[in-house]
């Protein structure tokens, strides 16, 4: 491996290569998703350097062209991170020298591996987290078309997985609707947060050097400038917790639908299909048709929360940069990583569900009105804690009610006869 | 114990009042925290069924009336809620009942405790999270205070643990009062991402009634509705999640700061003081003073991160409300709790602080001055990452530095010479 | 508050009382459940003093007596700890000084109140396992009686939550028999692993006496010594987190137990009654009984979870004492006491079960005997692999099986036709 | 891909590509760790089907023959496991069949690919916990050859990060080699308790063939038979838990040691060396060795922690299979590989270390005698508490105290004069 700022003689002991392996991680593989963002980065710093007079002339836009080559290479796959370099910042920079000679000598003045990986992790945090809401934004919209298809369809209500009162489908999808339409807010709320530029506080005490970081503030389009440089290093590990939070947010929501799915796709249930193409059989019992995707996106929460509290894990640390911190990376680009694979199956697994409608409101028993009931007989003037207690104790007939009833007088806001979809809708289209 | 809705017959076998016991948990403890809220709500629904008509006549006004001098008893300690009362909420309906006959038990007329539960807890976390900000422009005007006070005081920066370049007293307060400061905003985003009123969703199916739902919105100081009944069930746990997030951020910094002042009062540092109020002696040892305020505001994060995760690990569950979901009531209520008091010790831990400035200053090695030399040669046209190696692999005549010059030339935004605490203060008051 | 190793004088100023109230948390709460294992350790430690002549002629006999007294004034609750006190430690420190002047200034010569709390907490915890031990063997007796009742009722068989193979309720019983049992087998493991004496290691680094540690070890029933004293306190937190894992192990169980219940509660299924005692009604719906006790038997594991957390979210720290660990002990102790409480009912539970036999063999459906059917194929020389394809994609007449010739035939080991009872009797009694 | 058990169609749409790559996740890559342990089991399974005659004549011995020319075939790298095939359990009944035809399809009569895993995880966890004790052993031998190389050595004693008492670089290496003999006895104790055969389970059930599966015990090496099918799914993700809780106690003794590392490197105590090849330098600051390796070993402990978590999210679930469950593999393998390549490092560093003994000697101050002092005036007669209070309260003459003198009369066991290295090489060889 090739080191920038060591004088080493390269040795291959054996107790070398095992360190060099673990010190190295996953680095490469990770640093995949950085690099892009590093160049970005080092452009602005090349600009904001050449504002200052560091460099001179040509320089700049010398080294702006050969960075826009790498660029060029990497999306072209004819360059390629690999073990050779200890990760895609000294890449960068092993590159430019090449290219560039002592020029590219120049690139890091100012700057430290420790203000590039924080600026390339914000930078590809925002843009995740700008994918995380579009995927919330088409699950959103996808289940309010559902919502629409089915909203007068009715179903059991439960609560304490016990039938409660009559519900609806379209109450049912609305929900989710709701939740990922707040997921956004929330996810825009956090980007927001974000975004702000830590480029130019180098090794976390900045340098002696007039750095012009309003200049990268503002050609990474970043909203406002991370002040202070201890900060900056401080803040490493508390942002990627709240980056991470916003896609625990939309997995949470997503565990419980896939939780609803598996329940309901039970033989006993038996109120939604789904396509042979999210389910699968078994290797020794021939009748089994099995739920696995659904199962998988219920079982991918543990995944992000595990890697939320991996990264929440390494960070009782005083101040200052601290080698642990590198392993924040790991977590936070897989557990995204996952977490986006699997609120990608979201909206066409939504749209392939079938709901069994006669099967749904087939389960749905008398008792389930005697709610409905108590109220009506409140709105006759019996105090409601004597209606409730003269229907829980008496036998009541219950003959004149139907699903469908239930669900039209159902008209508190937000509820089955009232769903504000129109809303909802409105909502969606705000955020 | 006195139920509402139960025709058991009271009776006290052993495996009864075991059960009972467990089902109560810490809610009359835990209740206490959420009564008032629950009052308001209460008034507000009893509003809101006035203006639909189920409340006629002068009902209201009784049971606004009622519900005022409830308030009254519990700020003059008259009325305290014990385990004669199932919870908070039956509680007020005794109440009622006890106070208004017939009237009072027309009070729960579409609602249910579900929704109690819900609103009260919003509107709970909701006066949380304004102390918690109220707290942090506390602590952050502090530090600023002492940034200010220290700004140009030297100390050694460290990373790894290992001295790196110089710093300043000044950077490394004002690097914490920027983290309360954005800890701030924090807070308020997430205080308006939990915002959304749930009080009207009952059980959540919503009822067979036209309930005003905006009207209790409004008398509340609610920003917006939350919509469909079935996700103010789901959401709960997701959004106490995001409420204790906001505690987590100020705490992940306090354990931060904690961090540094136990091991800058190791004897061979010796880098602070604290009054004797802040530390404690050995039962055994007699020449111990031990910082344990700070230790234990180190260890207090431990606390909020278990509460948090406490929630978490309830929340794999199918839509709807299920009792596992009053388990997050006492996380959520003791972990803010215990984040509150520990933040309340900062403003006079922080005021009470004093810098050993000579020692800090002594510690400063000549070593530090390199990467400023680096800098410098490469102003001077020496390829940085050449002066670097120069640097590295070459005795150095560091004798015209000191750590007084290495601060006034640390020039980049944020840094020692240039601590920006104006746009600090600035960005402090526009919170 | 009296402290015994200040000489500060007291003061009760906002602060110094906002700080006392910090640094003692919740302890005196806490130590009421150590201070009997103190006073044990305490009679151990002057016994061993007296052995090396520290103390002198009947000055051991005297203060073994007063610990006595204290003991039995605990037992008759003629004394309480208070918050007069700083904790169980300094308590009976004082209370020997108060009843026996000089001599009681002696008891602390050669400890540490860092060995005291290390070896109250072990002797504690060996009481709780041993506790949970004969929970453990409670609960799997009972499950093994319900085995026998239902050896060879019928139920449908899941996985994926999906009807699989004819299963029996014999085999859901022993199968949470066998877990059980096999939690006491790791219950003793983990005490005999933490069967170590640290009592003698003062303060983590030893005495300038020649202490008699195996005296004290043999008196309090350690089974060997934990020789290193600074290891005795870094083991600190690491033996608190084997001895959670115990009982998470047990409420692992528990959860799974209690998600069957709720599952096979659900009205579409109705394989199960409780008897009222166990369930609860709604506040607004008068059709609901609800298994809250079966769901917040569920949501308990959420809590030992989080205490283990807890106590690990500790333990990032060198070597030594820190007070931080002092926070080891809320969730240690709590954490323990709720689990218990919570196996605690599961005897009686498991007892008041009954099993709607008719309703369960009625939900079995013909698909159910596919893969009785491809293994006899098998047998009659069909490869099963080819066996299972033709099943699979053929209608197949299944007419001739029934719930109780699968059962009977289901003959590999531990299966339903052979379920071991005897063996799991055996296992249970010689744990 | 092929599939064994699916009439499907190949396709290639989209959704099936994103879909399967959902469901395989990471199985092909994790499955290389476990496909050896599949091929034994499935020659024992084999084995027990001669036994009681589903095989005939020479068909078993031609089913081991294949199944060692696969072993042989993996270890020489001449068959990969690829996305050809959708885990290792169904790449080695592919296998079969294409060797052997219908006999081949025999293979999975009576077995389903739930005890596959379970029983090859187990076989997989022996093995692992198997060479972590091997590991801890190496690692425990090495600290005790440097608790004798350094037994009379002197260094500060910290409690609270202050300096307490006189403390010996012998005591300091006992402690850890006597942590590490105890998780000896845990991994020990652990590997027993996971030492239960659940082949023979099928898939939760059993099946109506009297299976030998005291032969598969027998031949696998296991020391009994998990019992009841349902049990041995439901143990799945406990028993997991179990065996990473292993690596976690020695990962929790290995920060301890890593941050021990971290901070007696610190410039300012200074009190230890590693050679270069355990430091790396900094991209813009030449002065900078920063102890990397410690840092990440430190870190390190996170990922255990985040993998046991992982796994314990993943878990709450009713009994039965459930596809969830996969997911348990990533974080078992991963965790388990993370930690070994970190323990393997902590010989070779161990043994690298170098104490700066003048360095060490010099940070004792006067100070840390009077504990001993207190102790000595005790054995004069001086009541301790009163000792203790004399001293603390009045200037002292410590002129004759010494490091050496000081750690010569720490006489009570295990402390410096008497660290009984003896007694703990005595249990290393034990264990």
């Amino acid at each position: 491996m090739s080191k920038l700022w060591t004088n080493k003689t390269a040795s291959d002991s054996k107790l070398e290569q095992k360190i060099h392996a673990f010190l190295a991680a996953k680095d490469i593989e990770l640093d995949k998703e950085l690099i892009c963002f590093d160049i970005e980065a080092s452009q602005a710093h090349a600009n904001a350097l050449a504002s200052i007079g560091v460099l001179k002339g040509d320089e700049n836009s010398k080294i702006q062209q050969s960075l826009n080559g790498l660029l060029q290479k990497i999306k072209d796959k004819q360059f390629e991170l690999t073990d050779k370099f200890e990760d895609c910042h000294s890449a960068i920079e092993f590159y430019l020298i090449n290219e560039l000679g002592d020029l590219g000598k120049k690139i890091h003045t100012g700057r430290s591996r420790n203000d590039q990986v924080l600026v390339a992790t914000r930078l590809y945090s925002k843009q995740k987290i700008i994918q995380l809401i579009e995927l919330n934004k088409n699950i959103a919209s996808t289940l309010l078309a559902k919502a629409q298809e089915y909203q007068f369809t009715a179903m059991p209500g439960y609560t304490h997985l016990q039938q409660a009162v009559v519900s609806s489908w379209g109450m049912w999808f609305a929900a989710f609707a709701e939740s990922f339409i707040d997921n956004i807010d929330y996810a825009k709320k956090i980007l927001h947060w974000i975004d702000a530029n830590p480029l130019g506080t180098a090794a976390g005490y900045g340098v002696n050097l007039p750095l012009n970081r309003d200049l990268t503030t503002q050609q990474l389009g970043f909203s406002r400038l991370q002040i202070n440089p201890i900060y900056a290093q401080n803040s490493r590990g508390k942002f990627e917790l709240s980056v991470l939070s916003c896609f625990k947010q939309s997995m949470l929501d997503a565990r419980k639908f896939a939780w609803d799915l598996s329940l309901f796709s039970m033989t006993e249930l038996d109120f939604i299909k789904q396509s042979d193409v999210f389910t699968t059989g078994s290797s020794i019992m021939p009748n089994k048709r099995n739920p696995d995707v659904v199962e998988l996106i219920r079982a991918s929460y543990a995944k992000i929360q595990a890697a939320y509290q991996e990264v929440e894990n390494l960070l009782s640390l005083p101040t200052g940069y601290h080698r642990d911190l590198q392993f924040s990376k790991r977590p936070l680009i897989e557990g995204i990583s996952e977490a986006l694979s699997c609120l990608d199956l979201l909206p066409e697994l939504i749209n392939d569900l079938t709901v069994n409608q006669e099967q749904a409101e087939q389960q749905i028993t008398p008792d389930m009105y005697k709610t409905d009931l108590s109220i009506e007989y409140a709105l006759k003037g019996v105090p409601f804690r004597e209606a409730y207690l003269e229907i829980k104790n008496n036998t009541m007939d219950l003959s004149g009610y139907t699903p469908d009833k239930s669900i039209q007088n159902r008209t508190s806001p937000g509820a089955c006869a009232n769903l504000m979809l129109d809303e909802l809708e409105k909502r969606l289209l705000d955020n």
